[in-house]
């Protein structure tokens, strides 16, 4: 057994160095990223347009969920938009307007992009949680889907309106993980008419998992959040990693898999921390390994 | 770009002929079809019977979504049946009874014929919008369920009653569709016990998308069929293709396949009118090319 | 066709006694095993810690479960708890505290007799009806998880409680099978935080098929087994087969699958007989054959 008391360390840190990447200190340019007590918090910040993306927003995100696989210092993320508002998606004159005038390979390499923001968003460790007021529309609504659990407002409207621009439901793995989250029907629905869900529907239909006051829904995510962070992170990433994984699997695989994980999980010291702690009849203080 | 303005055919149109096959003015036999609009509306009609199923009104209707693949000239679909019921599902008379003197492998057609039925539903590029009032039993709450959308009423009742006739839950692609719509447990219940679900029970559970007056529910599913080919229909039957196509996919195949098929629709006509729409204060009005 | 009310058996017993293994008369150990009418009930009885499951307590139910799938004598099978609870999990002294002693291929042992003990109740043919009431926590939500339905009460507390524990929400198949019962966000959020689920909102998200009072939970279960019992229990092990074979198929596989499921259900005596009491205006009395 590892004993992580001990002043000698484990392993010479340097031979792990290539696995760890510390993201606490990222300075953001597109959005808004601040990191407390290993809550990052992600904050679109162009209030005046409802925090629309832009091809750069979309790239950084990107790299920054992608960097997060290998961040040690950060266990979860919050997402949000400033001023009332989630995001309004792609901006009209800063993305479409260009789109028009791409080649088939350009526009690939366009959706590809968009894409891998969804999949770096489900394949990092960290639980990431949607804080949703207003305007949540277009890949906005595409950025709280991918989220792990979602906080929302009365006032929240969500929309997939991609329909009303031309394009198709199917934009970053909607037509995919939307009818998981609120059913086959409703995500037609949804997809095929890019009409408004509000708040209190949402939460009716599992897209949010509770409504918050507006001024209080960032820190309702971030408390959420804390709570995670103060859980066995490394679990809690395996969870994440296994609800992907088994995505597509036959319950026969998915079982043989947990089982496999979850041996993994028992020969962590967060495990073993918790035995101790429930014997001494107290709360268990999880160190994430 | 395309100028589809022009005087002069972008192509000969005899040479796109072979994709291409008109069915509004179809004539139905065995139910009543009628297109406006681009809205086709399949209307059961043996209303003193609630509008059962035979042999040959499921062979006609396989044989039109297979049609419907390559019309162009329908965007939408509407099924309802007359006289306030849907469907009550395969004619006990009619089918039941032959059925019991068929050999294995003419079972077996009978079965695919059905479940082809519900493939042709599911492949074919229209969304299929059921407007459902009344009896909604077996084999008709099949269809319901194979529909894209379903509006209903406080009167409809949806039974999938085949155990009550000593079958399986497992008809025409049930196990694997109604628990992606209600949900699994919800599902198994419905298969299992055969009991009705009333029309506020099934909007509740997201089997309706909503519930209409019964003397408008058809009126309402036109309705929303004609938004549906007032919007860019190229694209709407791509959401329909990958919605179909995602389903059993990893989330990573998911979102390649979405950029793929997003990009598509990124170099349609029906998206430079949008932007070009949206920068001049205008509606879009979109061809479906 | 087969005749069943001749004299003389259809075919010698003995040549199929190695695929029937009858169970009514089986003695369990760690914990109360009933069948009445074919209808075997489970009662987990170690009301004092609220019904805890133990090493020993896994391996027999897992094997009861295998045993099942051969039982010509039990048609549906209820689980529940003694006390006024559901079952508490694994128990601390008796599970946890081993386990943190295991090695790493005993640990999957134990990890992988936990999930043979799902597969084997998602692989027998009779339906499983969990009647909850209380406590439904750690491996004590899993067993409800992977019966069929569930009856709960307003006093029901499920929590999937792994990460209070150190480990992750991947536990016995929790990451694949909770998202498809309750949505992909609320089961994030279940596995994730651990917390509690209550009875009404258990209902609310489809996780309970419908509440009952405390006093009646098991009756009202035992009734609903009994009513599949009396049902077409061949077909009815078939409709379990397919939901679970369709799992992770395409549309178009599970269609497929369907038409040669319901074709074998259509040349069985239950379907002859429902036609014959049909047209005899009778209620059909099935014998699952």
């Amino acid at each position: 057994m590892n004993d992580n008391t001990t002043d000698t360390p484990r392993v010479d840190p340097a031979l792990l160095a290539g696995n760890r990447r510390p993201m606490a200190s990222y300075q953001a340019t597109h959005f808004q990223w601040q990191v407390q007590g290993g809550v990052g918090t992600i904050t679109l910040h162009r209030p005046e347009r409802k925090n629309p993306l832009t091809f750069s927003a979309y790239a950084e995100l990107r790299d920054l969920f992608n960097s997060l696989r290998l961040a040690d210092d950060v266990h979860a993320v919050v997402v949000t938009g400033a001023g009332g508002n989630f995001c309004s998606g792609g901006d009209v004159h800063e993305i479409i307007g260009p789109l028009i005038r791409l080649t088939a390979p350009e526009l690939l390499a366009f959706t590809r992009m968009t894409g891998d923001l969804v999949k770096h968003m489900r394949g990092c460790p960290q639980p990431v949680i949607a804080a949703i007021d207003g305007v949540c529309a277009g890949a906005g609504a595409i950025i709280a889907m991918a989220s792990d659990m979602r906080l929302g407002t009365a006032k929240a409207k969500v929309a997939f309106l991609f329909n009303k621009v031309g394009l198709a439901g199917c934009d970053m793995g909607a037509c995919a993980m939307l009818p998981r989250i609120v059913g086959q029907g409703r995500a037609s629905e949804l997809l095929y008419t890019g009409r408004s869900l509000g708040g209190e529907e949402g939460e009716r239909w599992g897209f949010f998992n509770r409504l918050c006051a507006p001024e209080a829904v960032l820190a309702d995510a971030q408390a959420l959040a804390a709570d995670l962070v103060a859980g066995p992170t490394f679990a809690n990433g395996i969870t994440k990693t296994m609800l992907q994984q088994e995505w597509a699997m036959t319950i026969e695989q998915a079982i043989e898999a947990e089982a496999q994980a979850q041996a993994l999980c028992m020969l962590t010291q967060d495990f073993h921390r918790a035995y101790h702690a429930f014997v001494a009849k107290q709360k268990p203080v999880f160190q994430g390994d």
